[in-house]
């Protein structure tokens, strides 16, 4: 049941009960975690962030391990590029929990009070979800980007990352969990689950009693895993299939800016444009320069008819076009007639996800804000822009595809709820 | 396949092609409802009460079948009283959609629009869900107040009523669909699912491609079903294991009034009080007068040992008591030691619904607001408070007992999501 590569695993020869107990601590802790003072979760994060770094070469040990063991059983380079960690990477881990030390306390915040004709005062709290599962996959500085946030928010974490990061994972938890005993909290409240048994992942996403949301880490294949298999409610990340629509009326100069940068400022990104949609009036002005553009940067473009009719180095775009995230140098190009049609392909191709139009017309900026149900809607700017840093959101667990709870960069917020708390003197209902 | 006693459905050979055509016109009518004018979403509901009032008899014959049928197979007095409409209550029907059009329209809000030091504006908007479905039991007076609270938020509507008042959601839909059409709207914005097939439920529930979030309303079986079966997000209500806490700091005359009002004022309702605790050195001052008040309102106490050493006529209670919902009149009492302890009880035992303390000390009555974890939490008066209207949510589709996304009452809000919007003006990322 166990790695054999890992012989140092806790002894679970029962992965159901490990869970259990796993999950029955995280909600002990998470009960003091959401009561506990913003100080006292600050300096937590603090001590983490001193650990970290001073156990930084036994961080890269362990690391060391790590890599060794994935190269010798074959994974590819970016694979052990993800997996690598720095001296460099170990203080970015440190600095990025210091940064979320600074941030508000979401925590307790109340807003809207207001009275009631019955005289009872009633607002809202934002509070802790309470217990949160992060399945990820093999970068070990989740463990603490993740850990950080959800200690901050008030939560207790539960964290399974890739087996091949285990030994890495192990290490920065013990820092984390020092630094939670420093402050007086429960080291429970940050639990690595300590089994590379694949189970153990089943077990986690079907704890309703126990966790109160999971947030998948990684590629798509982990997130859809993690979504069919799950009981618990899923913060996920699916596609971004991005678009950029040059109305009629842009500004072909920035139009030509915003579509260079969605594409090409970096490709793998999940905010990075897929499908450029050009109105049919503007197109003989924006796609010939685009297209030199793109071509230097050696952008492979896949246009419709009208598009190659502009630019005959183009190759011909299929159906499959439309729908791809290609997170690739390869561009999808459409011409279309209208506002309309613009907002009804990204409907229909689109994935909800960030979409920009680049217009100087006040009613098709606001048309589009209003009618594109995507979780970022862009007028004059970058795709790139949605992202939590950029946002202002400080620091950020990932970008959500769902529609209810969290929708786009999530921050501090969408790890919390809000409960309703009254205030009276002594009503009763009649 | 079909129920014999409804003959006149739909021919639905095929219940998941039927499904599937019903969930595209669903997510093709949400589209337009979402961007559809305030105006025009007020006066369909104004058209679909107007029809409703005009159609009073055709609704009372329908009923009348429906009521019928039901006695005639044998179901109980409650059941038939849910199923009955009379002319008060098409007329309450009808009032409820006008109530609605009063109400602020939340779609396209936006708020919290801020520059960023990169230049772009950074904001969110207030958007519909897109398509809800509601699954729901016996009482056809759901079938209007679902659909127009939905429409209102700007979403379509996938109506899945009890076979039993099929014939009655069918009249209160044809009402409601001739005021879409009035209004310039799809009438597909509201459908109802009109076979009485039960796989039908199966086929909306786990619709992820069609149906953005499930609102099953009815009794606990109906909702752990759905729950089980959704691959959906469902907006649910689970237990409503409510507490009153009367604190050693209490006003011991405002403390048995809300005490009596949570338990008797309705025995039914998910917020009426099901334990009382009560703290040891207030106890024999707030105990016996309460007794009197329920025995004189034959509310059965079931008691731990100090609660029935002060008031000897209780029964006592045992473990399962701590647990339940009675909906009845019951009550479970317990005389505990500290806040602490009244505080761990709940979490305990409670279902983190609705959970009031009586205090005059602000710091235990700011401790149990923070530490209690339930959706929602009351200082000083009746648990019976926690209701949409009373919170000024002007109407309410449920009440939520998950953490994510809406808590507690849910309003118009709880039918919305908010997106990103970002206006800029040619800003790039470097």
């Amino acid at each position: 049941m166990n790695d054999p590569r890992t012989p140092d695993l806790a002894p679970t020869t029962d992965v159901a009960a490990y869970m259990q107990r796993v999950g029955e601590a995280a909600r002990h802790a998470s009960r003091i975690v959401a009561r506990a003072s913003t100080h006292s979760r600050n300096f937590a994060l603090q001590r983490m962030a001193d650990a970290i770094r001073r156990d930084a070469d036994a961080l890269l040990d362990a690391n060391a391990q790590d890599v060794a063991a994935a190269r010798s059983s074959g994974h590819d380079a970016a694979f052990v590029d993800r997996l690598t960690l720095t001296a460099r990477s170990i203080d970015a881990m440190a600095q990025g929990l210091t940064e979320i030390v600074a941030l508000p306390d979401p925590v307790g915040e109340m807003s809207d009070l207001a009275f009631r004709p019955s005289g009872i005062q009633v607002g809202m709290m934002r509070v802790p979800l309470g217990v949160i599962g992060i399945v990820y996959e093999s970068r070990p500085n989740v463990t603490a980007d993740a850990a950080g946030l959800c200690l901050k928010s008030g939560n207790a974490t539960i964290l399974r990352g890739g087996s091949e990061a285990i030994r890495s994972n192990r290490a920065i938890a013990r820092c984390i969990r020092e630094g939670l005993r420093d402050a007086g909290l429960p080291d429970d409240a940050v639990q690595l689950v300590d089994t590379t048994d694949r189970a153990a992942v089943g077990h986690l996403i079907a704890d309703e009693a126990h966790v109160d949301v999971i947030v998948p880490r990684g590629g798509k294949s982990l997130i859809e895993r993690v979504a069919r298999g799950a009981r618990v409610p899923v913060l996920k990340h699916l596609d971004g299939v991005c678009h950029v629509y040059i109305d009629e009326f842009a500004n072909v100069e920035q139009a030509v800016i915003i579509a260079d940068n969605a594409k090409t400022q970096r490709y793998s990104p999940c905010n990075t444009m897929e499908t450029l949609l050009v109105h049919a009036k503007i197109a003989d002005r924006a796609l010939p320069p685009l297209a030199v553009i793109y071509a230097a940067k050696n952008v492979e473009m896949r246009g419709d008819e009208r598009a190659r009719a502009l630019v005959p180095a183009m190759k011909a775009a299929t159906e499959d076009d439309w729908y791809a995230e290609y997170l690739a140098p390869i561009i999808a190009i459409r011409v279309v007639d209208s506002l309309d049609a613009a907002i009804d392909h990204i409907a229909r191709y689109g994935s909800a996800h960030t979409d920009a139009i680049v217009t100087e017309n006040h009613t098709h900026a606001m048309r589009f804000v209003r009618e594109v149900d995507s979780s970022s809607v862009i007028v004059n700017a970058s795709t790139r822009f949605a992202d939590g840093y950029e946002y202002g959101l400080g620091a950020e667990i990932g970008i959500s595809t769902n529609k209810l709870h969290a929708r786009g960069p999530v921050g501090l917020e969408g790890l919390t709820s809000r409960k309703w708390v009254v205030f009276g003197s002594g009503q009763i209902r009649t």
